[in-house]
């Protein structure tokens, strides 16, 4: 990446979100690619998502990660506001395990998008490998590291084939 | 009521949740409240979503009833911009059988409720009576519509004790 | 509020649902509004439930918040005896996460309805602030205090707007 | 059985609960057991519950067959005002297959039984089947009815083993 | 009760379920009701289950309450070698909280019925009251040991309407 | 096959499992494996499936097939009562769509298995070939049926590419 | 689009998945972009799978859309074969309503993500919108096209707001 | 068994599974039944799983014993593979309670079968079981290990039947 302009803005409803979506920083940091991360909530604060998602094109973000639990309305109201991709992580929920949050991102109207990763935080380190990889399709050098990077985690499974030490 | 102007708004996320949310009018119908009616989509109008809500003290309303299926996000948003009560009716959707809509109603964080009703057109109805129970709260002669209303139901039952006639 | 007297009831099933139903009383006492608090079991307490029901409308009650788990019968049946506004919560169950008694308090049928919020303790605070909100509707004092709270709540994220912190 | 009285009373909360309870009376016509039968709705005739429920003893009813859908109370609430026996017949919901009605009659909370049956038709019948050993067990005539009847069903099975014929 | 034979067996599958089945116990011992308890594995021991239920009715049993977890085919296969009434009891499973459970014990067939009580202990203690009921409804004395269980249960929470104290 | 004997028992709890259980059978006429069939009933017939079960090793038979519906007991209790491995078919419920089916198939305890196939007429199918396949693993005739039976399965697709044609 | 060479591959799992994922082409016929589809089944044809896969870098693809039903191994099974980004679409399942799609498609583990979309048509219509939008966040004219699109979809609503007419 | 070259192979999708499926090789040690163990993940070595699933015939293996937890691909992938018998074990997920396993593993297509054993550590040691029944169909000297090994588990249940002591 030529550029230290993010190209990824990763979003969560509330601070607790942070412990899962902090595994989509992490993949990113690995793969050296920037991001913009912030606390943006639908329902407590709808008029500054409506504000992020409409200067999110003129910021320059190529990917929205948007992460939110229960009635997880924060990824698809971004994805109503704008046309850059937006990939959705449901938090896992204290009440119904994260099925209400999935339910809640995944199922989206004809019209407007939500890619959803899993729920909790392997869904949230996907979400990061997904942006890269949405990058990646129109940069070698991004192809280039997520290429060592799948190498490295296929390495570790082939090393240790044993699982009883 | 002494006004013709509607303290109740009815909106929906699309024109086919009509045969759904057209219940709650039966029922207002039947009490003679006046509602305003409206298709406001969360995802594909999200500039006149905030319009409405933004407008709708204004406006007079007193109870919002707002219905919408799968990722359902059309009723917490509006609670999201207006202090107006907002009822919510899940839409029964043709996947998940309205579990979707459900949750992404009825599972809203702290801060910003929604009061939901049942999956489907008996939701629907009972939202048309909840919003007019709410206004029956403040004026006495609402309250005696609907007793008669409610008098007449159970007169219905008690009137046909017998299932097999 | 110019009156001490209380104009909204909350009653729950056992007194362990008071964890969560506190959360309700929480809200309300920010907003300076009084409330009524007692213990009501369905299955328990009948008569206690159609006594209490019964004369919550000569009690001055505008909205009356039940929680329940389970089974959760307490908020239908309060709803089936009074014509004033009911605001359920679904406990969350030990054995099913609550989904048991989601259903069991929103799945009313077409003519009583139950205004559900969400399960839990925030569904108990939503609780809180929909009785408020009702009230509001006819109060511009009330509406001025929660205009006043949901400031408060949005300032709280625009004011740390960085999860990292 | 030396008596006309009936010993079984089988109510259900609308006209149309009707097709699936009439599966119990079938089943006790078969066995020869008077039975009364009638709609009582939990929501809409609350009032005609309690004094269904408090003038059993008196009527000489020794089980109560219940069966309801969607928010399910009624069988529930029967049993909260009486110490006879209470069988439940969760009635399939046009929404929720059942798993509601499920859910609202069998998670009943310690203190308070309710004896649940399979959604539906089948589990219609077998409430019918269910009363009909609780009188057995005091009865040895109702016992060889019932041995004749399950010999019967058994036979059927035994008497015809090929699928494909 | 003139008697010192237990009318009531309560069996389970594996010695894991008896911290869910003991609550059962403890009710009949309330009511001074003697009951029979033994493991009875459907799986591991299957032609124990059939003797168990062959010979049951010559024991003097007038209700059964098995208890299982998982594919819990204990309280079905009972029935379906006996005409005494079964009260099925779904312990809670590691796995799928019960729901397992509850389905395998509750959807039985047309013609094998098994009366099921909630997923855990509160069933357990419920299949206990049930089976007194049962009884009950045939003896007056245990009626009354019934009416005073409930009673005092209902001035439990008369006497302590407070949750906060 | 030297033998004519049939080595795979197919049994199902009802006639009306026929239309799904049927699949079994076409798919071993295609591979030209003689079958036993038969209605066995857990709850209707429970003797003849211990009869069936304990006579299965005599009778020749290497695998065992059963399909059956809601709390479907009948695989698990055939695998309590013989050594022959067993696959079980979740025959379609009609009210909880087979999840009352599976459930009560797949969660056998500890010491006991059942090898689980789909929900319905494909899960039935491949009982059918999972059955040929264990034969297989002993007998290279009917691997190499099985390995002409999936290369044409193979050739439908890869000769067929467009699904627009 | 300056050229012709398809950077959009859909692939699905059989034949009957068409009805469904000819959505995704109406979607991008609308937008003028071309495609490639495909028959590719992951359990039918695994080899094909993984040429597919291998080969669809060097076929210039930019993004795959995978729709499946069941046990939804084919978008996953992509995913860990390229680093192309893959959208995955739940087929809706004639037995568990595509929830089983569902889940097999979105709860990848960390390390190989799938950006799943919402079950059945919807969805599949919009992974077509998702893989415009990310082909249009590296190209203004796609972008363009998708913003008249998406205006013209907002339009339908706002220029019919009475779900009556 | 009169060979040392172990017939059956167990593969899990990453070394977190082995704390389930080594349930699976206690059974076949109590069993003396040789086998082999390998972490064989299908997103992160899918090639791996390919060599594997080519190579299991020539290896010898009878049965494949295949763990993995939420997407599960590694069973469904493996028996596209191979026509050897595979046997599924749905690891317990963190999310979803391993139901995502359970779909993911038992929803296969009509073709390619996988014999699923329960959710957790309980399918493990099944599927063990389940292995060893199916060579023990081929082989007297297995039956007969296995014959003492199911005596000895209904033993400990005969011997112990009261859950008290």
């Amino acid at each position: 990446m030529s550029t230290n302009k993010p190209q990824i803005a990763i979003v969560m409803g509330s601070k607790s979100d942070w412990t899962t979506m902090s595994e989509a920083t992490q993949v990113l940091d690995q793969l050296q690619l920037p991001y913009h991360v912030e606390i943006v909530s639908a329902h407590r604060t709808p008029d500054k998502l409506f504000q992020f998602a409409e200067s999110a094109e003129s910021m320059g973000y190529k990917v929205i990660i948007a992460g939110a639990g229960g009635a997880a309305h924060l990824p698809g109201m971004i994805a109503a506001k704008t046309l850059i991709p937006v990939l959705g992580v449901p938090v896992k929920s204290s009440m119904l395990s994260g099925v209400d949050s999935l339910y809640s991102i995944v199922q989206m109207p004809k019209g407007i998008p939500v890619g959803t990763l899993a729920i909790g935080p392997a869904g949230a380190a996907n979400a990061g490998l997904l942006a890269a990889q949405i990058l990646g399709a129109f940069n070698a050098e991004i192809t280039n590291r997520l290429r060592a990077f799948r190498q490295a985690q296929t390495d570790i499974v082939l090393d240790n084939p044993d699982p009883r030490i």
